[in-house]
């Protein structure tokens, strides 16, 4: 049937490392599973994996927190250790209450703790986003592609929550080979209007696909999306982090 | 290969028009294809044909705006039957400025201009939401289950802006015969931490993952999302639109 997408989780790939090589996780997992990479697939990774490869992994009993995170500790009731390590990998404070800080992160995403967590990470370290993480996207690409001689794009997602909804949908925080948006403005529907205001954040839905077979109690931190028409594209997801006087809700 | 999730587009379904059986067209698209549906498949429809199956069209030139929706209209630099339309759809203006009127509406979603648009309709006559998304998701669940002898979902799509990123994603406004939130707190990770917020939103993730296929310039109001682990439930997306008292960005 034409036009299908396709999701294939990629199992078997073991506790990530620091110093570890993803590429060689990721080919070893296809091989195992019988599988190769085609022209334009998109190869999914999680947050996790990427930190924890790039050793961005910080050890709780080593943080000496500030007086300002111990304040916003107590009163969030949250580990201080753990307030200090937001705060130092944000740029401002853009909410806080019920429990939760959600600030803006020094890559300008808006999320809660900074997108600091411990699940899926060794007991007592807490693992920080990567540093530049559509440079991790484009160094797993330039990898892979390296690999196999496919031309390919990938996709590093981490899960946010969002405001006005409950729950958690995966989000693109970094990518490469893909241009983020597919601009379809001054294009027509079928009815000959012009489209003035849709742009497809195309990462976004695949993050946001690729968690219907990387769930966070398995053990699958990555995944291949087949058959996705998209525009190969060097612009990384930072550039569709809106501009703070044209946003509404900073 | 074990785990993989599928996405068909349907193809082939005319213009709705007021009073359509979806279910016809969904079948008779299937029936094309040659495919038919199996146990646990989700069926995604966009708001556009639930609504126009639903007559839930406006004639442009009928709509008498009121002073309010003139003054905001001039304001905003919009057409005032537009913002009549707008407002009578809504509870409340949530922020308003660069051209946009994001509201409230009357089921509680925070979006543009009440999901009021043009697009896909047919010259003069602006597309409502559904009154009520997840009965409508109800009833095409019900129809399709009865034509078929499967067990269906069904959910039901619109394109939503999101603050802090340019770009729009789909998100699910009704759904039926699955859960809308997938809940993993109290369950493990692999490293035996208790996850204690991960909640998936599966069906937004679903209505994400059904763009890939059904792009607002092709005529594919629908499509088959196959191989996602559910957990089948009767509560709607009504019921994870976050409280007003929870929610720090209303």
């Amino acid at each position: 049937m034409d036009g299908i997408v396709q999701i294939f989780p990629l199992r078997g790939i073991p506790r990530v490392q620091p110093g570890d090589r993803l590429v060689d996780h990721i080919l070893h997992s296809l091989q195992g599973s019988g599988t190769t990479l085609e022209d334009s697939d998109v190869v999914v990774v999680t947050q996790k994996v990427v930190s924890k490869s790039e050793g961005r992994l910080v050890r709780v009993e080593d943080i000496r927190p500030s007086p300002r995170a111990t304040r916003l500790a107590v009163k969030l009731n949250k580990d201080p250790r753990t307030v200090h390590m937001i705060l130092k990998e944000s740029r401002r404070v853009v909410r806080q209450g019920h429990g939760v800080l959600i600030v803006e992160t020094r890559h300008g995403f808006i999320c809660a703790n900074a997108g600091i967590d411990q699940s899926n990470v060794e007991e007592g370290y807490l693992a920080l986003l990567p540093e530049y993480p559509d440079l991790s996207a484009r160094k797993l690409r330039k990898a892979l592609e390296k690999a196999t001689g496919k031309k390919l794009a990938v996709v590093i997602t981490d899960t946010f929550g969002r405001p006005w909804r409950d729950g958690h949908v995966d989000v693109a925080i970094g990518c490469s080979g893909i241009a983020p948006l597919e601009d379809l403005v001054g294009t027509t529907d079928p009815y000959g209007h012009k489209l003035r205001v849709t742009q497809p954040a195309l990462v976004d839905e695949i993050a946001a696909a690729s968690e219907l077979v990387m769930r966070k109690h398995s053990l699958t931190p990555a995944c291949v999306v087949r058959g996705v028409a998209y525009r190969r594209g060097y612009r990384g997801v930072n550039t569709i982090v809106r501009e703070r006087k044209l946003d509404l809700f900073r």
